[in-house]
């Protein structure tokens, strides 16, 4: 598993409270806004996404409540290929983390899995065709046909 | 507040565990590995810092048994002056954050405080004197006198 981060996942019990306070409260630009998730560029090459606490828990297959966390948050590690989401699983479970989602199609239309590491922080493991990376930094995401 | 995410810090249960896993599981390089604290490059620009749960919970004034989390974690906004972690901290605040930790000296030689955006996630303000990013993103960071 290559040593990166590509996105920053907060999962927020209001994204509407979320959106007031990073777009209009710091006047920070998304990169894509949609209903049900807001990306916003943070580093060269990293997003920060907002997105609702159970649609995180439930993505991730963990449950919510059992987790004792109003708001929980995922990081994510992103891949060039569908067949590598697998690979880096199986390589950060031969590591010592937990599988918590193997690798599978994601709702969003992309490839995707989770492990979580030792301590239960959850790692993402994901390729999309629909996000790219331009030589400088800045990230491009577009949704992908779910189809 | 500029748009901008410096080091993400999880703060886990066992930091020796978590050195296992990310150095000798994963691989992965630190940018400086400390008895207390372990820095990994994620992205140009971008720190993920290893550190004890209940040391995170203390630095940022935070109560760790009455947050319910045996794992925290805390997102950092970096500045170029001390005078301005005040400045950004109050303009989160005006934006609707909390503020955990009012803008102070540092354990570790700099100027920090810490906010609560509005779902709870934490970010810390600082200016590091002895953090600099070079043009192609690397980080370099190294103990600064707290003297």
């Amino acid at each position: 598993m290559e040593q990166g981060l590509s996105l920053l996942t907060l999962g927020v019990p209001d994204l509407a409270e979320a959106r007031r306070f990073y777009v209009e409260g710091l006047g920070w630009q998304p990169t894509l806004d949609l209903p049900e998730v807001v990306f916003l560029q943070v580093a060269p090459g990293v997003l920060l996404s907002l997105f609702d606490a159970v649609s995180l828990a439930d993505d991730a297959q963990v449950p919510a409540a059992a987790a004792g966390l109003t708001s929980s948050f995922s990081l994510a590690h992103l891949v060039a290929s569908p067949e590598d989401v697998a690979e880096v699983i199986a390589t950060a479970e031969a590591a010592g983390a937990t599988v918590v989602k193997p690798a599978q199609r994601a709702f969003w239309g992309g490839t995707h899995g989770y492990f979580a590491d030792p301590a239960g922080f959850l790692w993402e493991v994901a390729h999309n065709p629909g996000l790219s990376v331009a030589a400088d930094g800045t990230v491009t995401i577009a949704e992908v046909d779910a189809g």
